[in-house]
């Protein structure tokens, strides 16, 4: 299973040499390792919600104390990677997806079917025969909502319907907790958030309804799997594509997309900003299992051929159709920058550097008024709510360095996100919030209680924040800690940046330590929320450890190809992957083998007295009994100190005895 | 300057081929780029204190707005690779450092010049043939204190005594400060850290003699360049090295030594294990610019061909000897492991991880008593006050993932750490205590919290911690987001992980990859405390990049060569270094540029109107204001709303009179 391939057709006009997409193609789509695709039926036979089974090995037996050959059930982790990992189904690029959404969406009678693309801009591509050898073959035409209609999730919910879309999400979000066996994690702080053990659909739709949480799912992208972005969900990771115009084809592009959900993408935004902006978009859409969001300006502005005071509603306005057509699901827009901000970042260090933000800029001062994304956010709202096309309100005067952050320009535009909100939610359009940056550690958290307050309370979508500016080449990591830690305080969605970040256009093995490097964030802010089950991973990786169980080790990783490879450099030899040892120590000294005959010992001890505090030491001590883990008192047993003595004396004897033996035959 | 070479000699026994090893030579000795070494001098003409100073372009003139032809100073950096990027020095591997600090010994007039080594292994291993040909050739007699004699920096400290050890890093640690130009930085939360602006040599012998940092500097250490680790001082980095029964020669390990000072390692624990660790850690310490940690329990076990429960107080004793005279500058000793608190690891998910813990607890259950480092610590303090080595007390029960994080064996021991930190106090032995180790997020603080009460504020030296289990190959990452909260919460030194952690023996590039990441986490940690001027490198970086010095921008860098190297990846061409256009956005279209012509803008309306706020539209948000940054309320002008639209309005024709040029020509 683990190396079964699967054939993978591919667009006719690629640009590269047949061996090495081939390659490629054996990549984006070979099972990770031990791991099987499966799916977990809804209260409908088409509710087929995907996951991830990992295998693993018994628990050796003989040799050592805990060694009992104990069976290790499956474990199952969320999957992003769509059908791409399933063997079962052939993969045609040219064809795009399966349109698992497409009958829910139909069933809903809500929505019509267009004659053909409404947008000037789509129906002049679609004619032009120049960029026909590059186009999509199988465009099918538009869905829009029936007239008066208003297809968006957030609006069902608000009905008190619980749609296809959100049962989905909740088994997915619920991961087969009710199934783990080993329930053991410690209290988290959650700040506020507060998510249940099972996620039942209709906690789905309460957080829907109440905008906590967005389900990103245009009407035009039905193959997408849903997916749910808020405070009370799992964490979720961001990864950016897109070619510009220094290069980078749509093979490539499509390829990164298949490449970043394999290794954890839930959602993908394309920013491309090159030629064949439209073309390449629908090749990405077509072909991508998670929502797809972009930034409209960038398209807008092309059009216009850069020049920001040229840009006017109504191509702005046919923009944003032509895309919400192909199947965007969710847009970034900078309404947020008024001409009253421009000024107060004037004085900062490194001024505006979101690219949407600073065109935005240059159109207000240029032509001295609020920007049309402003003064038209209504009818914006109008044209989202028939394809269900989410905001994702851009901060386009987000921090560019440590000194800029959390300054009136960035402050002063939060709060004009938070009354956009209410706006469009007045509409039932959903809404997320983006946020910086670049911020230091201590001042991190003011940013999210602020988003809190003054966005109602809508999911925060945040671009690190960076923690320091001086590492360039490595702020994927400089902005994993700050990412960690606004996870932790109630960021709903990590964007992620590649060790590329203000160098260059970032490859395949960057967007990959990207992702990594992202995943790690988000879980690490599961964690710290305490969000539920989140540490059963952790620790059957740890167990694994523990149990020189080498290869479920791997395999439970976030990257098992990366982890085996490096354990191979030093220990090259399978045999090494059953070996009882580390490969930092070496064969003859291992402190997990001693590990493992303390076990025996403290086994030997009487009953309750194992993990028996040193008593009289202890006891009077009470500032430090009052700091220590609860779950781990309610284990301590009542032996008196004499006790343990004596037990102890016993141990010694029968150890010695034994020939104190430290490693006993395999 | 920047590509200047300087011969290096090398040990004649050397494994590797000559082409390889000078290559290597010259990556270690190679100046960076755009850098110079400076030494400034003390009191003294042999207090030469050495910096890096990173020369700085100007900013470029004509072509935009703020570009004014203004001269950028140069900018130093704390620099930790000793002479070896010094080529105004020949270095010779065979002679060793020059012993910068011998005369400072000498003249203190309490210790004598040994006719020989005293531990009976120095001997043996000295007249032992076979390890002629690797044994480094110039071995001086070591020194001790005079009889009754005590020659700890804490011991001159307590007396009152400034040592030219502490004006060493008084200076170093002052950074220059006072000729810093741009000295914006926002305030921090020290969490009770208390760094004056400027450091003096009388601040550093007060934190020393309060216990609150430590200087490791043994006597027999004399190249090694004064270091400070405390709460009140830049947060340092530790490199751990070490060659282990699995291979690695003395070459990789001096090479691994130098490459990691190079690149930020303030300090080195060598952990070799394999064969010739004596001989070793002879070559490692002749040769290096920082302090060498060890744990000497890993040769003593060596000694006894690994069974545990056969070391003795003797073989330890003597072992500590051997080392302290070699230079051995701190010494981890895990005298915390007490008989009671081993039980208490028996319910642990993971056990005892620490390989000095393991051994300590299997010997306890093997004797069934307390371990001789624990009776026998008063005689261990007797032998670190003659050499003076520093104390880190290990910890020997830290936990080996989330699950057994902040358990009672844990923090037991931390307990019984701060006891043995007073009886090393009262021999004015310097002492430091390690922490771990895998906890989450939400559980740092706590390791913090308890180790500065129960260890009376002596500095606290983490692993780490790593912040969840689930991704081998990248724990420098996972790690990394632990270690930058534990740092600012008021850890003083951060030991490394490397990618390897866990898989394997790291090799150069997983040396590089960790020292970065730490010193990522450590200047973070240091930004989030507001260590005075610690923002004034971001800040110049910042400035770098916003005025296309890119060039500068790399150079200022934690590593020049990588963002180099990324940036020419994308755009290969020289010319781009002068380029007025990021690498992502591409030539014709730069969010930057924008914001210069928002700066020409704002920089024509009324004075004081720039950076007023939005009037009415904030000033009843009183939340906001609250939540406001003081440095920028502080800037914040009185202009009515109607005052900035006029000054608006003006501007905006005069832009527009202008031809609304959005590129001007450079």
């Amino acid at each position: 299973m683990s190396n079964e391939q699967h054939t993978i057709k591919t667009p006719a006009h690629r640009n590269v040499e047949d061996e090495r997409f081939d390659e490629e193609a054996r990549d984006l789509t070979r099972s990770l390792p031990a791991s099987r695709k499966v799916y977990i039926e809804g209260s409908r036979p088409d509710i087929q919600v995907p996951m991830r089974e990992i295998t693993l090995t018994d628990t050796p037996t003989g040799g050592f104390g805990l060694e009992n050959g104990e069976k290790n059930p499956p474990f199952y982790v969320y999957d992003t990677s769509g059908v791409y990992t399933d063997p079962s189904v052939d993969i045609d690029l040219t064809k795009g997806l399966p349109k698992l959404r497409e009958k829910w969406i139909e069933e809903r009678g809500d929505t019509e079917v267009l004659d053909g693309l409404s947008s000037n801009y789509g129906q002049e591509r679609a004619r032009d025969i120049k960029t026909a050898n590059i186009r999509f073959a199988h465009i099918d035409k538009p869905r829009r909502a029936k007239a008066g209609k208003n297809v968006t999730q957030m609006h069902y919910a608000r009905q008190g319907i619980i749609t296809p879309e959100m049962e989905y999400i909740a088994i997915r979000e619920t991961q087969k907790q009710h199934e783990l066996t080993d329930m053991r994690q410690h209290a988290g702080e959650s700040f506020g958030a507060n998510t249940p053990k099972i996620i039942t659909p209709e906690f789905v739709r309460d957080e829907v309804a109440a905008g906590r949480a967005i389900i990103p799912n245009n009407i035009n992208h039905p193959e997408s799997e849903p997916m749910i972005i808020g405070r009370n969900f799992l964490v979720k990771i961001n990864a950016n594509i897109g070619n510009s115009a220094l290069g980078s084809s749509i093979d490539e592009e499509v390829s990164k997309m298949t490449w970043a959900t394999r290794w954890g993408a839930d959602t993908i935004m394309d920013l491309s900003t090159g030629k064949n902006i439209h073309e390449t978009r629908e090749w990405i859409i077509r072909n991508s299992p998670v929502p797809i969001g972009t930034v409209p300006i960038y398209q807008a502005l092309e059009k216009v051929d850069g020049v920001a005071e040229d840009l006017t509603w109504e191509i702005f306005r046919d923009t944003l159709i032509e895309q919400a057509e192909q199947g965007v699901d969710y847009f970034t827009i900078h309404a947020g920058v008024l001409l009253r901000y421009v000024p107060l970042t004037a004085k900062r260090l490194t001024g505006i550097v979101s690219r949407g933000g600073s065109i935005m800029a240059q159109w207000c001062l240029a032509h001295h008024k609020e920007s049309f994304l402003y003064t038209h956010f209504e009818d914006i709202c109008e044209i989202m709510k028939q394809y269900d096309v989410a905001f994702s309100l851009g901060d386009g005067l987000r921090p560019g360095c440590l000194q800029d952050a959390n300054d009136e320009a960035q402050f002063g535009e939060l709060k004009t996100l938070g009354e956009l909100t209410q706006v469009a939610w007045k509409h039932d359009v959903q809404v997320m919030i983006e946020g910086p940056g670049h911020v230091a550690m201590n001042r991190i958290k003011e940013n999210m209680d602020l988003q809190l307050e003054m966005c109602s309370e809508a999911p925060f979508y945040t671009l690190g924040p960076l923690t320091t500016d001086i590492a360039p080449g490595y702020d994927h990591i400089t902005s994993a800690i700050g990412a960690a830690m606004i996870g932790w305080f109630g960021t709903a969605m990590l964007c992620y940046v590649t060790p590329k970040e203000h160098l260059g256009l970032p490859n395949k093995k960057d967007v990959k330590d990207g992702i990594i490097t992202y995943k790690i964030a988000a879980h690490a802010a599961d964690l710290a929320k305490g969000h539920p089950g989140a540490q059963a991973r952790d620790n059957a990786l740890s167990k694994a450890r523990f149990e020189f169980r080498w290869d479920d080790q791997f395999n439970l990783a976030l990257d098992p190809d990366t982890a085996r490879e490096y354990h191979d450099e030093t220990l090259p030899k399978d045999a090494h992957k059953s070996a009882h040892f580390c490969s930092m120590c070496g064969p003859k000294f291992c402190s997990m083998k001693i590990t493992q005959n303390v076990r025996e010992y403290a086994a030997g001890l009487p009953t309750g007295v194992e993990v028996t505090p040193s008593s009289g030491e202890l006891s009077d001590e009470v500032h430090l009994i009052k700091e220590v883990d609860t779950e781990l008192v309610g284990q301590v047993g009542e032996a008196s100190f004499e006790e343990v003595q004596k037990g102890m004396e016993q141990m010694s004897e029968k150890y010695n005895s034994e020939g104190r033996q430290l490693y006993k035959e395999v």
